[in-house]
């Protein structure tokens, strides 16, 4: 019986090994040829493949090579054989047309300089000591902390958390009312879900503020309001006229305006949560970062029973390690697992590393560190502004990681951003963290990811790109 | 002027420091105690606390103390002061009666022997080599790695998985169609919010099937349609009777019947989804392990542009990783983006460290000694129980981490799985992962979490657990 016709190369089957399939055996090298044939359309459904002994002889190998590879492509259903007829090609490729395939996207000129809000200084990352803290806890851990892990987070942590937080930011927490979450946006969504199942489907946000928490309130199916924010923070009075019984705010240090809310406003805020049986959602971003005072403690103190705090080590660490916490009321606990039934916590040895990271008094020593230099830097670049850009005005309470830049009226901030990006200078728009976009008339500027060196190069193409093209 | 009448010892405000409060300098701890005081009603609301002068005599400290003390309280909306007069207390905590507190869970007896599926065995986790693996990643990462994720996930870990899932599962991905996720559940979230996007609202899944799975389609707003497996397999022809346009398959290694999606019922199931223009969504989760012949090739191959691949490092390392992958078609890849807005990609560094693992070639070696480690351990398992539970029955591929034993008629499984559960012994009830449970006969033994030295006194608890209560 010789070869049937097809177009097939029978003998130079194996004659294709691409080096990432190298140490494969023969039989599996067979399986995958002859696969990629009949995936490609160079073997038809309805074709005879030879004989094994035939197919055998034409490659100079062992006739057991040939039948598992064959076995092998029956059980995967793309070859079947009657008895006492040959074995056949028994699957098509598709013929429809393919699906639209997704346009990449243009490539954008690189940045050079890191003016936008929203990251730590990457440089200052601690990479010796966490990794002396992955490898640590990967030693250390017991086996069954290798398995499924608690969806609220690592008791380990947990308790670790709460300490940090009771001491660090005045807090009322304890383990059991801890969860760690992948950061400010998981936690937000978790409880923003948790909130719904509750009966509460309206959540009231500043306006402005940081759009990922209005996109995590939506994706859990709340309705979002904005509430308007001005020099004391959230204005709380106007939150009677929003069917919402629950308010995220960014109390410590509002984003982006950099204001504080205003005592009296703490105050009549949990009032408010009281009076309209509500929670309040505290967003403490960044308010490790205060160079003029200590940092002012948590709302979530004043009432634990009425306010979410949310927390992250985004600002201070990396946004790249994926580690938050969520303090909910212990009434709330049951509640938020029920609504996040398939939420998983952070990697277990992450939690662990962050755990001894704190423990070992090694986030302290960093967040000292970072205060220091982040407070010279935020010194440098407000003078460097007042030099360079003098029609600006600094504006947001010496705290955490960037400022707001007022400039005159008429100026075209959003060219500015465009003008900035085509000369490798990032910049944000204040405009593009409002709910409702005005004419904008400032900038968000960061400090974070940007070495003091940079600085002063940074500043002068901002004020390049403040330029009106003539 | 004299300290106020109140129930409070001034003198002794600074006498309380908790060691966790050790290093605080003096304001610090005097603004603490002064907000523990007002929060728990010990200083109530309109109460004057004493000038700065008075008070730092009692104390015997700087007046500076006082004031800064007082200045952060004020700040923080506990303390006021008109000019003039008297700074007063301006705080009240809630005194409304406490919300309920969540219940403790009530203890369980200590598991001593796991014979449950889920788990791979977390004692040959490779601890040295994946903190190797964490430090050298963390050591050689660019600071942009450090930064806001790709939310598809790192480009390294795509290109690596891309090259594994073609090279060892025969699948059709490139970098571009890989998105990195927390593990199989968080990949059918996802995907089931596209589909959702996409106009599918109904989601086959196969019944008995994991849980975790139907919880996923669910939370992301599908309907979940159970369709049943036999021996060959979901039943393909039942999907005529539904109006699901996907369906969750488990084709390598069905969870928990352990059978293999049959070479017909391949090409039928991929021709169902070009009639009914609908997608397959391959459940991939333990394929690796197959102990009789080369793992079964994945049906996405057969049509990447309809089928969606999950996988995950979850029964090859371990759960606590949080570490899979989602491979989708390429025309879905921006929806998955549009349709997940919140959603991030795990920690950078794990993803990093599971590209180096894999490209130096740890991951291909952990699976060759976990693929001897657990074929000798599962042939022991079934030796064991034909010996010890001669009435049982073994079914199940030879592959993955798990068998079905099935038992005579009128055997009470759920009530062995209590009696295990009293005499330390984790055992699984087939029963538990059907939609609509049936008198239980048969249970789901897993041997990936058990070492080898203890499946004969796990198997004689078994047997004990199985006998009928006098």
């Amino acid at each position: 019986m010789s070869v049937p016709q097809t177009n097939l190369a029978w003998a130079t089957l194996l004659d294709v090994h691409p080096p990432e399939r190298g140490r494969r055996r023969l039989h599996d090298r067979l399986a995958h040829a002859l696969r990629a044939a009949i995936r490609e359309g160079r073997l038809v459904e309805g074709a005879a493949v030879p004989p094994s002994r035939t197919l055998a002889e034409e490659l100079g190998c062992s006739r057991w090579v040939v039948t598992e590879a064959y076995a092998q492509l029956k059980a995967e259903g793309y070859l079947s054989a009657r008895t006492g007829s040959a074995t056949r090609v028994s699957w098509t490729p598709d013929t429809a047309p393919p699906l639209p395939r997704a346009r990449p996207a243009p490539p954008r000129p690189p940045i050079r300089y890191d003016l936008a809000p929203g990251l730590p200084d990457l440089r200052a990352f601690p990479r010796r000591r966490w990794a002396e803290a992955v490898r640590t806890v990967t030693g250390s851990a017991v086996h069954y902390d290798l398995g499924l892990p608690d969806p609220s987070g690592h008791a380990v942590l947990r308790t670790t958390l709460a300490q940090y937080l009771r001491r660090s930011r005045s807090a009322d927490a304890a383990a059991a009312s801890v969860a760690v979450c992948a950061g400010i946006t998981d936690g937000l969504a978790r409880l923003c879900r948790t909130l719904r199942a509750e009966g509460i489907a309206d959540v009231a946000v500043e306006d402005p503020g940081w759009p990922r928490l209005r996109d995590a309130a939506r994706s859990a199916g709340l309705r979002v309001h904005p509430v308007p924010v001005d020099h004391d923070g959230l204005r709380v009075d106007d939150l009677a006229q929003i069917p919402a019984r629950a308010v995220v705010v960014g109390a410590a240090h509002q984003f982006p305006t950099g204001t504080v809310l205003s005592p009296a406003r703490r105050a009549r805020l949990v009032r408010w949560a009281r009076d309209v049986d509500g929670f309040l959602i505290e967003d403490d971003y960044d308010a490790e970062f205060r160079y003029d005072r200590p940092p002012i403690a948590v709302m979530q103190g004043m009432d634990p029973s009425r306010v979410f705090l949310l927390g992250s080590v985004s600002k201070t660490l990396s946004p790249a390690l994926g580690l938050g916490w969520l303090v909910a009321p212990a009434a709330m606990s049951s509640a938020l697992r029920a609504a996040n039934p398939v939420a998983a916590a952070p990697p277990v040895l992450d939690q662990l590393a962050l755990a001894a990271f704190i423990d070992r008094g090694w986030y302290d020593a960093h967040l000292r560190a970072a205060r220091r230099r982040f407070r010279a830097r935020r010194d440098l670049l407000v003078r460097t502004l007042g030099a360079q850009v003098p029609e600006g005005r600094v504006a947001g309470t010496a705290a955490g990681l960037h400022i707001l830049l007022h400039l005159p009226d008429g100026t075209d901030t959003r060219a500015a951003v465009r003008a900035g990006a085509a000369s490798g200078l990032r910049l944000a728009d204040l405009d593009d963290y409002r709910v409702k976009r005005s004419a904008g008339n400032a900038l968000v500027l960061g400090y974070g990811n940007i070495s003091d060196t940079e600085i002063s190069a940074a500043v002068t193409l901002l004020r390049e790109a403040l330029r009106p093209p003539r």
